[in-house]
């Protein structure tokens, strides 16, 4: 399950080494680790990383097929993380040691910048392949962050991007060596610690008023 | 006239050997052989080519100003094929291999791809040279798929993008020698031709939500 | 305080030799100087420089502290000119010979180009770390201008651009030496002299019109 640990001002956030995929119970936990950045006061930012061959594969599919019922709440919860993480009043830092799929790159790219494994791993959106559109917000929050062609390539086509070809795309800021990935987004984030505080939250918030209002939302046609 | 033709996947539609203007008996035959595209079932891809100088100049002004009163609907039409082709269930290539002007760029635009002559021939929007701005919904569509800083210089400068000017500023994809623009869309196209689907068009539809509704304007201040 | 020149077809608006701050009577002078440039006609263009080591350093905050009580039709004011200069009726260029910083950078944005000099002097929105959130116009404004991976750097993290950072995100269109800044500015001016007039003024009009809504708010909340 998600841990928090801290080093000086930058807390790392580590979601797990597994599939880390968004069960609800890994929501939760990530929820209120985030709670406790939050209310931290001074100086300080935000990795999020993991460990293994996955940064996160995104939703739930087993829970989700499992509990259909609950779909609504389920991924209104996911739009609420990827919303939080995007207004999160520091600067963040997503450290992509691994395969970084569907939502877990949606959620990659709710930070402010991503430091990605340049020889191993796929950063990819396969919604087009796995017949699940994206929905209204997560179309906006993609959109919002990456440069029109490429995310119509990411979206419609699925590509799978490795580190130098995503980094090439923008959709990392750098590439790193394998053992380097972690050490790297915690360099990067370390040096923005002091801009912490209400204005950042402010700044981004209104920057993404639109995508926000679509991640809003409450029901969904998942396709 | 425009015809169609079929190469394993991928569905040729070749728009002419002319100007390839958008006369409203071009734009009929268009959409009656995009019905052909849609209805039939299974893999599929589509490329949009032409033949001999140019891809398309565009609208039809010689029969817009002997037609004036019926211009809404003329470019209500016009816009109707851009939203169309922009959200086709399908992954599709546009061949330039000659030049690609006003509307023809902009119908260049909706498709996903563009493959263009390397060595001759120009991409340009020329309506600030010939006083006849964008509409809302073309304005829309030409933003949503240009960088912000290409968008405004290809829009306010009329700038003619040869070839290479045009793959250096993300306009096109790809270039080709001359005798290898319509094997290079296809190639492309047949690499996605399991993509075709409903979900593909869902996607597209919520990604351009914004352009698709400007598109649907039904009146129209030219100038 | 602010004077207009004309070399040939093109205007060189000189916004001053000090920090240039957008003082009450210096927004009136621009203003005033403006209206020549808009009543005159005939093929023309406009470049707007300043001498010195800045180019502007942007609201006046000195004058806005004495005078709290009338921020919001100070806000309003900077943003109309903001909005105005987006949408001239001519093709725009920016000469920035020095610092570039907060509204100063906006107003350099509201161009259709800029030229910035290479080796020295920076562009800079530090509104991040001097605690004062973007409005939701300036925002617009400055997403609408930029890239989205650029905009969200520049804003979120107050990134001081050289001129050559600048150019590589695509902040600037081109760099010159310190001797050559103006004059560059003027000569890609007037390559564009022709197309002065109302449609390339409703071109702009009609593709920044969510940020000009924006611009057009006359209550603010500055933090």
């Amino acid at each position: 399950m998600p841990t928090l640990d801290r080093q000086d001002g930058v807390f790392v956030l580590d979601i797990g080494d597994t599939e880390n995929r968004f069960h609800p119970d890994w929501l939760a936990a990530v929820n209120a680790l985030l709670d406790e950045v939050e209310k931290a006061e001074g100086p300080r930012a935000l990795v999020t990383a993991a460990s293994g061959k996955f940064f996160s594969n995104g939703l739930d599919l087993e829970w989700l097929f499992a509990n259909a019922d609950r779909a609504d709440e389920y991924v209104g919860g996911v739009q609420a993380l990827l919303a939080r993480v995007l207004t999160l009043p520091m600067v963040t830092v997503a450290a992509l040691q691994g395969h970084t799929f569907a939502a877990g790159a949606m959620l990659s790219l709710a930070h402010d910048f991503r430091v990605m494994r340049g020889d191993r791993g796929f950063w990819c959106l396969p919604e087009a392949e796995i017949n699940i559109p994206f929905t209204a917000g997560m179309s906006a929050l993609i959109q919002a962050r990456l440069a029109p062609r490429t995310a119509h390539e990411a979206m419609v086509t699925a590509r799978r991007y490795g580190g130098h070809d995503a980094l090439a795309a923008g959709v990392v800021d750098r590439t790193a060596e394998e053992d380097a990935v972690r050490r790297t987004a915690v360099e990067l984030a370390a040096a923005h610690t002091a801009k912490a505080g209400p204005t950042v939250g402010t700044i981004k918030t209104r920057m993404y008023a639109r995508a926000l209002e679509a991640l809003q939302e409450k029901e969904f046609t998942l396709n």
